[in-house]
């Protein structure tokens, strides 16, 4: 085949059967793969009808036509549910080594449906698909579970939960290859209350290119254009993602105290350079990646990857602890027991600030380092405080009276960039598809590195057209697959080159970003299906009301509201949030236009 | 010094008299060099009443911090001068040798006053200043007078004016270095009302660089960058700028016989392909430069560089003519004649269509190749009906009754881009404050090539904060100065981390960009103390009005109205177009609100 192997493996964890069929070529080349292609059929197999949580949930597994070839970064693999976190689409996109071997096995998507009647195990070898009771690993911790099944970097590759995902937090992470994870929005879940403990992949087929030599050639120049890049060549490898750490602090851009401040006087002793400087072990990287920003950290207790920037942010000065070993040692935690860094730091920093203030009564504080692992453990097993914090910080903080001090969108919660130092990056939070997200057109290049250009960070006037376009940039490179951080280098229409070249089907100039923009809008019809209103697409009320007292964000809170209004317009939407008629003709979505109508006009 | 020689040369022609005063270093720092500073000299120096072509223009030499040191194509600089074809401030900018030469002379800026009784030619040696006698060279053609006055690329450099700047065509360019130019908006008009036939200039002062290690690092790392993009390594050596030819044709935005039509069925046969293979005798470089965009080519004729794509363009598709070693003809002439290439190209193409449409009597018509080298001749000595055509084609139309058939505006011609087939562009054009210009934020790469990412050419709202954004960083580039085609493989940002290392003074991270803005905005001051306004933000009516009938923008016209509105809110400038206090306030450029106050609201 060509760049996609043409196969859907389906499973139906009721009758522990499965089936394959073809994948629909046209719909392949509109949505390409990944995050594109697992949106489309969830459309098709899970309605709002369906609990997140329930059986007739499905995990879609995609890869994409990129995927394993070889292409730099070519390593990444997505998972498509309704998240039990939020009730939106949700795509939770993962590197390492799993996302290569299951392009391997011969299939472009894996659907699993239903619920196991005990805990089982999947393993698939090339085509061939095996059931194993998982009843001695069930309760297993991540590390334990991936050693057992044989993980084995380039040719075995182990994909499971751990206590998280079995005791159905809302923000239980699909762990895969030991430490990368399939995080947000809870997943994991939604794997647990399939009783399905690990998927192990197998797999010798090369996924065929169709230019070779063109591609070869791309290989090259791909190579020059990350060996260039200061960002790819240096930054990154050197110091990892923490490298952001003190570049967003200075900026008055980090979330300081469950966002209370936007600065945080303790972030140099949880920077990038003391990462470095004390518990570096090593670089490492996921396949076919010549940037290997993957930092392989030690502390007294623990050794292992991470930790990256927004995990360190979310234990660190969300939290307000400066302690850099406790915080590895949470981010092992996360792990071992599959839970979503990010989710599980910003609710602990909620429950932190409902305990301060009184509304909760527990002995966490924002600074207690101390506290952190007993936290992280127990929300993983659901212990004592730890089912409330298990449900993430919106479901926490309504319990306890007060929403308002959950920091998230639509239930997820934000990563480490504070809406009120960078506006646009609120409006990126307050439309994401899946909540407060930072992987959907993440703005920092341009609001605060200035790559390629920088645009003023408090500008409000004329900030969505950017939004858009990295929001539309970013669903393109995801459904590739390749590694974001590939794009710092590399062109997106360059990506469209590889992509020709690979499949053999011409994609022109602005295919790619059409495609980006078709897979937003598909997402958006399905948020609106489930009940998405205009008025969801907001942030919490302490941005958009209480302005940062001093450095250099002082005085701003978010002004989503113009923003938003033009970014409907601008996306070609009308003034509710709604794609019109003619906006989904152009993007070839005609044909869902009816079926949403008819939901959203629902009384 | 640091990157600053700290020294303004002034000259004037009146007494043949000089001096030298110290260059204000706050202002430097706030308007860089280049461009910038060439405006904000000029801001001080010709006011509302001068005349462009009197004795109380100025012409403003300028480099910049970068020229001369050696980072790759810091060769560039400036004349700035009020337009005679325009009445707006006027910058146009030139690379080759001449400005690196003339960095080592010791100064920053030349400013030539008054007028020399009879013709004159002036020599800088590094401090010392000599005039002598041209009478001897006046009429001379350039190839000639360059020659003469003992051109040495890497030695002692020329700049002189051909015929068409002695007769005072408003199309005349200021040329250097035999067949470089600064091109236009008539500022060889303005050296030929000075009587001023040539400037040479050798040097052996040496830019000094603050801090030599890390800009020897960054010399090394733009190499790299330079070595890994497709474009500056490949697409441009390879093909120089007429590869836009065919790509933009493509695309259905090649503006073919006078902006009637949208592709141009020879366009092949003027491309930049065909150029290599019947025409190219070898690739050039300016100073400093790796990656060599310049053409050597040949016809039975002549030999020289070019041409460019916008020539190839106005002389070929423009005048609906595939003939390109006619083309190589006309170029080669405008270089010796010193004329501006785009200009002559496009006010032939209105004299024939003009003709065509019986309001001219001429024999000029779309497609007669063998009239253009004829043509080209009279313009420069004003000869028969080239008297009408020296004078640009705002002036020629009208005087025949057609002023609509001008395809420029406010009297520049528009390049090689139609604005119908990339809205962007035109609101661009419209904006740009020399007039009809793709060179102050060119949208070839968001609106065509996918440059860093694709935004639709189509799009209307939204579009103008990405117009906004290139016309900043333009004039940042403008006044470093560095060729805008580095910027290809080199981010705004890294530029402002070189000037960090050449100057010692620490320009941060948006100090660039808002250098950029704040230059745009005296820029936009000066025009309006000039007596531009709202109506003269526009476009030839044609554009407004007469869609293509075929190709992909068929049907489109320029919807210029609605992305000005958006632009000068997202401007923050009044609905006016005009900046508003609080705007230049923010910009530094406070003490001009009253002033301009005073000039916009006369009776």
């Amino acid at each position: 085949m060509n760049g996609w192997n043409g196969k859907i493996l389906e499973i139906d964890l009721n009758t522990l059967t499965h089936k394959t069929y073809p994948l629909d070529m046209d719909m392949a080349r509109q949505f390409i793969g990944g995050r594109g292609l697992g949106a489309r059929l969830l459309w098709d197999l899970v309605g709002p009808e369906v609990d997140p949580l329930s059986p007739q949930n499905v995990l879609i597994f995609t890869n994409g036509p990129l995927t394993g070839t070889g292409y730099q970064t070519s390593n990444r693999f997505s998972v498509t549910t309704k998240s039990p976190l939020t009730g939106t689409v949700l795509d939770a996109n993962s590197g390492g080594f799993w996302g290569m071997q299951f392009k391997k096995t011969g299939y472009d998507a894996l659907i699993v449906r239903g619920r196991a009647e005990k805990p089982t195990w999947i393993e698939i070898k090339n085509g061939k698909v095996t059931f194993h009771d998982a009843s001695d690993l069930w309760g297993m911790r991540v590390f334990e579970v991936t050693r057992r099944l044989g993980q084995d970097n380039n040719k075995r590759n182990v994909l499971c939960i751990g206590p998280a995902g079995e005791n159905l937090s809302r923000i239980a992470a699909i762990m895969n290859d030991r430490e990368r994870a399939l995080a947000r929005g809870g997943p994991g879940a939604v794997m647990g209350s399939k009783n399905l403990k690990a998927i192990v992949v197998e797999g010798t087929e090369r996924p065929e290119v169709v230019d070779k030599d063109r591609f070869k050639f791309m290989l090259y120049e791909t190579r020059k254009l990350l060996a260039a890049s200061p960002l790819t060549s240096q930054a990154l490898p050197e110091f990892g993602t923490v490298v952001m750490m003190n570049i967003v602090n200075t900026v008055g851009a980090l979330p300081t105290r469950n966002h209370q401040q936007t600065q945080f006087e303790g972030a140099e002793a949880i920077s990038g350079e003391t990462l470095t400087e004390k518990y570096l072990v090593r670089n490492a990287s996921c396949w076919a990646c010549p940037i290997g920003c993957t930092r392989i950290s030690k502390t007294d207790k623990v050794e292992g990857e991470g930790p990256e920037f927004e995990t360190t942010w979310a234990f660190g000065a969300q939290c307000g602890i400066d302690d850099l070993a406790a915080i590895i040692e949470a981010n092992s935690l996360c792990n071992d027991l599959g839970l979503d860094t990010i989710s599980a730091g910003s609710t602990i920093a909620c429950a932190m600030e409902l305990s301060e203030k009184g509304y909760l009564d527990s002995d966490l504080r924002f600074g207690r380092a101390d506290l952190l692992a007993r936290c992280v453990e127990d929300m993983a097993y659901r212990r004592d405080l730890g089912d409330d914090l298990a449900e993430g910080s919106l479901r926490l903080a309504t319990k306890y009276g007060h929403p308002e001090l959950s920091m998230s969108v639509k239930g997820l919660e934000m990563p480490a960039y504070d809406p009120r130092g960078m506006q646009g990056q609120g409006l990126l939070y307050a439309t994401s598809n899946r909540g407060g997200c930072h992987m959907r057109g993440n703005m920092l290049g341009l609001e605060v590195l200035g790559l390629p250009k920088l645009i003023d960070r408090f500008q409000v006037q004329g900030k969505s057209s950017f939004v858009i376009l990295h929001q539309n940039s970013s669903a393109a490179i995801d459904s590739l697959v390749v590694c974001k951080f590939t794009n710092l280098g590399v062109a997106d229409e360059y990506f469209a080159r590889v992509l020709s070249a690979v499949t053999g089907i011409p994609y022109a100039t602005g295919d790619m970003i059409k495609a980006g923009e078709r897979i937003w809008n598909l997402e958006r019809l399905y948020n609106l299906r489930e009940g998405f209103r205009r008025e969801h697409d907001t942030l919490p009320p302490r941005l958009l009301t209480e302005a940062p007292t001093d450095g250099p964000s002082k005085g701003w809170v978010s002004h989503l509201e113009p923003m938003l209004k033009e970014y409907y317009r601008t996306r070609g939407w009308d003034e509710n949030g709604v794609p019109t008629p003619k906006k989904l003709e152009e993007l070839g979505l005609a044909q869902f236009v009816e079926q949403v109508n008819r939901e959203t006009t629902k009384p």
